[in-house]
């Protein structure tokens, strides 16, 4: 904050107030340059207090008391001050610029998002946790996959398990527009349809109005299916992609798999402290085009996405991205990322593997750890 | 458009986009004050052209493109540009006013929501539908009911049976930081407790990264058992609530029940064609405080909600707000909205009823239909 010549930061998006304050209220958290952070609640303050461990919790009434709050507890009013622009809506903003009439508003997101980008200890025992609830979804799926099953029925069948599992039902993504289910469950050509979210699969869903994971299709055999799910634990996400088959799967697609398994691997073998997010991404998808899969690779032909992996935490959507030109981006201890090469065959299905990792002291440890060969089942 | 002076209305967000489209995909609709829409996709324009009726569909590789495409399609350049301000966040409107160098950024949120509050015979078909789905829920519900059985077991099950009717598992909040499950599932002393939505029951949740709803609690006799539904059916949800009890329940709860189905009695007497929504909330809210409800009508005092009542269609929180304040909304004919009146008694429980209610040329009519009566199950 110092650096970027800020006096303070205003933090109002849940995933955000999560990290910095251990609970959601309504609200918004000061976050001074220097000093205590102040944390107004609209609702509920009871909450915030017994939820978080900030000292410093005051009730907000209205926006516009916000001033002499922060001057009650000793915060000079600002002139620089700090706001996630990336998601806050324009209405809001343009009141808290009212609120805060002779402060510079700057767009703080990126360095919410880069403090947010580095784990702890505690977060990556969680993630681990999470690692474990995946796993367990995973077997779920083996037990129950079953040929002339909807893929809806799989799909409720997992959600229902993971929610006893005490995954709270919610996925949080942090770009706009971003809906996203516990898990994505998709079999055959219905895998291989784009959607629009930014991921490289997509699905047809149950619906238009929410065109994407689980359809109305009947699971067959030959053909994959797909088991992208996100495990919880405690506020923390990790991600990781499956597949499944009842009896075999036609030899484009086998291949197709162990190629992607070799993605993973040069990626485990460049992956390393110092190396340029941009760099890996490319790569690795210089590697995919040259196994064959340029019309393939992370989507199918015209929807592809320009990414291969991305940080995770609170958010599925997290930095660092590793993308094209994410070049503001190197690979240091503390990271922790999903990277997931996949591939796209219209109307036959899509196939890949994915796992969330961590960049510890001693190099890059895999959190997600189900069985990475393909699975038959029936 | 024309009485705001508009050129044009740039529709970005979700379920303005599926209201206009018919579909979902990345991207931006085109809406010139005269002429033919036009639906601008970054991924996926294959699939917007399968599922929304209208015309004009063109890939659209970079922002920058898009008044080359307008043009290309017989736009004339926007001098006045409406947006969704109360939705769209500051970064992104910031890249769209590069991209319209010339054009005056208006909000449009106001005049989007206005069109989608008056709802067509369709749509309320649509939303009678989903009242069937969520008295199913609500009839799954008085079967599986135990004494011993967590909220969230009971909220698993539920999710799961609405998920196996077509409910996608998404409900749409248009609230910056709206998050939502399917339903509010609370029993006893937790269906008490505030959360940060902004609603009048919240429920304390599996963990205070998701402090809403299902929590640990296991389910008593002798306590009311809160299921705040939202059924879906086409992409329109309806909200609905009932109360479930295992024996009875304390006097004080009782009475409170039926004194909020006096509540809604009045609501429906006074809710005709021209009524301001404003008076509507402050006449229901006198009554609630005549007959001694003050500190507990709407939450717990000192997180009471200024609303008895909100539109929906699409998203969950729509116009008309039945609120304080809400001076510039009158009842018309085709407006569709969920009434609620709720009780909350800290440390013993909530209790209320919510029904979703259509404003139809022969007067009020109620959507929701499940039996009234408190179940008394077990």
């Amino acid at each position: 904050m110092a650096e970027a010549g800020l006096d303070a930061v205003l933090v109002t998006q849940n995933a955000d107030l999560f990290y910095f304050t251990g609970t959601i209220q309504s609200g918004t958290l000061y976050v001074p340059v220097t000093g205590t952070p102040l944390y107004l609640v609209r609702k509920d303050a009871g909450r915030a207090r017994e939820e978080s461990p900030l000292r410093d919790i005051v009730p907000l009434a209205a926006m516009r008391d916000i001033p002499a709050l922060l001057g009650a507890h000793g915060h000079p009013a600002p002139r620089r001050l700090g706001f996630e622009l990336d998601v806050l809506p324009v209405a809001f903003y343009e009141r808290y610029q009212k609120v805060f009439r002779d402060a510079e508003g700057v767009d703080a997101s990126s360095l919410v998002r880069r403090v947010r980008m580095l784990k702890s200890d505690w977060e990556i025992a969680q993630m681990r946790a999470a690692a474990r609830q995946a796993d367990a979804i995973y077997q779920r799926a083996r037990e129950i996959i079953r040929e002339g099953m909807t893929d809806i029925e799989l799909a409720a069948e997992l959600e229902r398990a993971a929610r006893l599992a005490g995954h709270p039902g919610f996925i949080r993504m942090r770009s706009f527009n971003g809906e996203m289910l516990y898990a994505h469950v998709c079999s055959g050509p219905d895998s291989a349809v784009p959607a629009y979210l930014d991921t490289p699969l997509g699905g047809v869903g149950p619906h238009p109005s929410f065109g994407q994971g689980a359809g109305w299709r009947r699971i067959q055999p030959h053909e994959p299916i797909i088991l992208d799910n996100a495990g919880w634990a405690e506020g923390y996400l990790v991600d990781q992609t499956r597949v499944f088959a009842i009896g075999e799967l036609p030899p484009r697609l086998m291949r197709a798999y162990d190629d992607m398994l070799r993605i993973q691997e040069l990626m485990r073998e460049i992956a390393t402290v110092g190396m340029n997010c941009a760099e890996l991404y490319e790569r690795c998808l210089s590697r995919a085009q040259e196994l064959g899969y340029a019309d393939h690779f992370m989507g199918p032909r015209g929807a592809q996405v320009s990414f291969i992996g991305h940080g995770l935490g609170v958010e599925i959507d997290e930095f660092p991205p590793i993308a094209r030109g994410a070049t503001d981006f190197v690979l240091a201890v503390s990271m922790a990322f999903a990277f997931e090469p996949k591939v796209v065959f219209p109307g036959q299905g899509a196939i890949g593997i994915e796992n969330t990792f961590h960049l510890g002291p001693q190099g890059l440890e895999q959190l997600t750890f189900s069985d990475e060969r393909l699975v038959t089942v029936g």
